[in-house]
């Protein structure tokens, strides 16, 4: 728009406003938010069951809070919601449920009991480009226990997990919770480097050789990222794209060239070690571990780790079916600092185009021993599992397992406008009796657009009452489920005779609605 | 700070960041968080039950839809938070619950059912000052009938008001619903003016007198919102308050003269009149208001609907001991065009001063037909109300009637850290019994720190098993409630003969605390 443009504008008086939700925001309707609390409900008490107290931050922290301030430049960081307030600086929309924990940890630190353990549920804000599936609000559901070391507490989070997932309605095989250890991840690399060493020269004492392999172990930590995000990849790439992409590089699906790393191969065939540890148990896969990290101290610390966590957890009797030891669980958040966990779903759906896959990760965490030291200088060790819950939701919803009751009220219609104090007296005791029911509030000219009324709404049952039916003390109830089930299915003949519909004394009403219900 | 302060704030690495919340925003912890959810899934199953959806909007809305946008000013309207979206334009978080529904009404109108009976929950944001006990996020709880003109959705939702206060906790006659009508409020002007003057001037064809009369009238019309706002005062500065403010002004409190309107004595005894018209009965309240309005058609047509939704509720026996016809009720919305109704607690607390008044108003509506006109150019009847989450609460707490249950959970100590599976187990089976439990993991090092924690916990029972209790196959229950009572109230001998600790088998740890709670 130039300057003439805007001078227009101010003269006009402004059109219409668009009714729009901003794009990538979301507007939620009946049963969508009634299943979403239904499972978060069910999830919280799982989590206050284990002791964890909820927890309710506010939306808005302060940009420095957040972890997201750059002094040099004129806007907050891209990726969250940001503006500038009168007094309190630059405000933020949080963007997960993390940051705003580590901020409530530091600031009531001396009235929190230690350790603190909390969950929290709500939406959280991304300034992000919308896309397909991408949103700029979404739910997130968190359990952190913030103050103590002990790997008990991430066992804890392991075991809730798996209670989470089976009381919201994912039947137990049908899930796995696989657990690593970032301190393994890390110790692997100088491990890998040093047992290939010693495999490929025999001769240890060799100075020449010594000095080049400790060029190579540098270089390699430098690469540490790299090769995390690379070994994350497995799971999409197999085998043969980790080769390539720690190697030469390889071509994708564009026919694209993807650079690699350029490992050395005797290097790779460690890490393909590394990721293939997973056996048959949790004990052989903890075996297999303790070999490829045997030459870093920490490690060996990860390896030990995950053997509490896993003996712990099989004492509460969570076995290697529901929990278990996999080197392949990377997560790509760099906070992380001890044990990680991801929870998969291992049952098959049907994608975009039909074709089956498994459903994959819902819930993912770990543990973070330096968030809070950012506000205070100490180290506060903490860990954390957050539950995807628009994932989650779909699963349940693919597995036909929501917990919400959806059906829609009892309609009373309107056959006459001048008894609507009866009509209502109807639904008042319907609803008197727990009964979901309302009157039709709209215009009760057309019969028909009262039934059609009732159908939008999913109603079960519509109650209708005449001059003729008051007279004569009865009311009509039509079985509006039956109705459709007839619709779809019966004779013309079959339909003409209308089983759907039924006759019942008034002073019977909440009964025979009961009936219909199938709550007699 | 000056351009040599931004310069080195660049150069510098910033400091810690501060943990606090932004001022005017809270947090909200444990048991805070669970009485006020209980407290709204009580309000939400009784709006389910009377046939209305829930409906989550996206907590970001465009400016221009919110209704914020003036187009001669830089930034959106003072009272929003808002910000420049790079695609969107300008973005806010919603002030209100009822601005996004008429927004959702106008978008999905095709797809809603007429009418659309909806509620919604959750937080909304105001950028205002921060003050005591003035936020800049909180709650609301809103329900709203979209698309019906008939006065039986505003009797509903006085009913469904009433049922939702008696379901989370105010008994009948602790609450009183005031119904007042708009139109009677609107109608009230002219037909006051004219009924004084009438009274005044016998000679009703004196050319002169009815000449200054009608002006005389058109001054009154157009100081309406004036005339409105002081009469909304009449709870708080009582008859001879209204009298002074709508006469010759007043002195506050604080000795400054508050300017008058002016109007004539005749009159101020007409507005008088209709404030006091509530009579034993809304019978005689509503005879009275129809004497008062008699001159006005718009006035008539709001006592007539006054009439209905009495008669109405009446029937579903909502009587005059919950729903009065009041005419004092004014609230303050400009947006109100036909009933408006505020529910109002009765019993007396203490104030800040120790003083006993009147608890108040927590939650009111009324009728608003022109939000959804803002974006589709049609008038779509609405109706509904909102009730003040806080302050409900705040009541609840008042009368010792919140829901949740808030209790410690059950701490089992660690006695020997070799043996945490062993406790572990142990909370695992409360647990599974329904027993909220938790193992403690700070550091077990002192005894007495734990203690201490699970008294900050308001923990009920902690679970103590050293190895000489292992050994025998016991373990030792301390019933932390009654120890508590017991420290406050025993003698020094009593206090050591322990009554608050007992040993029980292990395998009956399940039993014997149950027990302890209350709940075997």
């Amino acid at each position: 728009m130039d300057v003439k443009g805007l001078a227009m504008a101010k003269d006009k008086r402004p059109g219409r406003p668009r009714a729009e939700t901003p794009r990538g925001f979301r507007d939620y309707f009946g049963a969508e938010v009634s299943e979403r609390k239904a499972m978060l409900d069910t999830i919280a008490a799982v989590y206050y069951r284990y002791g964890f107290d909820p927890l309710e931050t506010s939306a808005v922290e302060t940009v420095e809070a957040l972890g997201k301030y750059l002094p040099d430049v004129d806007r907050p960081n891209a990726g969250v919601f940001a503006w500038a307030d009168e007094d309190e600086g630059w405000l933020a929309l949080r963007y997960d449920l993390t940051a705003p924990l580590a901020r409530v940890a530091a600031q009531y630190r001396n009235d929190l009991p230690t350790p603190y353990r909390r969950y929290a549920m709500g939406p959280v804000w991304r300034n992000e480009k919308p896309g397909p599936g991408r949103f700029r609000q979404f739910y997130q559901c968190d359990a952190d226990t913030v103050g103590t070391a002990s790997v008990a507490a991430d066992a804890e989070i392991c075991a809730m997990l798996a209670d989470a997932l089976e009381e919201v309605g994912i039947p137990r095989g049908d899930y796995v919770v696989r657990v690593n250890n970032r301190k393994v991840l890390n110790g692997i690399i100088e491990s890998v480097a040093e047992l290939q060493f010693q495999q490929a020269f025999s001769d240890k004492s060799s100075e020449t050789a010594r000095a080049s392999f400790l060029e190579l172990k540098a270089a390699l930590i430098e690469k540490t990222d790299d090769v995390m995000r690379t070994l994350d990849k497995f799971d999409k790439v197999g085998e043969q794209g980790i080769r390539d992409l720690l190697g030469p590089g390889r071509l994708d699906q564009s026919g694209a060239q993807i650079p690699g790393l350029g490992l050395p191969n005797y290097i790779i065939h460690g890490f393909l070690a590394f990721l293939n540890a997973r056996g048959a148990t949790n004990g052989v896969t903890l075996q297999r571990l303790r070999e490829v990290v045997q030459f870093s101290a920490i490690g060996l610390e990860g390896v030990q780790e995950l053997e509490t966590i896993a003996s712990l957890l099989d004492a509460q009797g969570y076995g290697a079916d529901r929990i278990v030891i996999d080197p392949s669980v990377v997560r790509g958040l760099g906070y992380y600092t001890g044990p990680v966990f991801e929870a998969e779903l291992t049952f098959e759906i049907l994608d975009d185009k039909g074709r089956p896959r498994q459903f994959g990760s819902v819930a993912g965490g770990g543990r973070y021993d330096d968030l809070v030291k950012r506000f205070t200088g100490q180290a506060v060790p903490a860990t954390g599992v957050s539950i995807g819950v628009d994932r989650l939701l779909a699963a349940l919803r693919a597995k036909g397992r929501v917990q919400a009751d959806t059906r829609g009220p009892v309609v009373v219609t309107v056959m006459d406008r001048e008894r609507m104090a009866d009509y209502q007296a109807m639904a008042t005791e319907l609803r008197r009796a727990g009964i979901r029911a309302e009157v039709y509030l709209g215009n009760p000219k057309s019969f028909g657009n009262q039934l059609k009324y009732a159908d939008k709404r999913n109603s079960p049952v519509a109650v209708i009452q005449g001059g003729d039916e008051a007279a004569r003390g009865v009311v009509l109830l039509k079985d509006l489920a039956l109705g459709a089930r007839i619709a779809a299915q019966a004779s013309h003949e079959e339909w003409k005779s209308q089983p759907a519909q039924s006759e019942v004394p008034r002073a019977g009403l909440i009964e025979a609605v009961r009936r219909l219900l199938g709550s007699a």
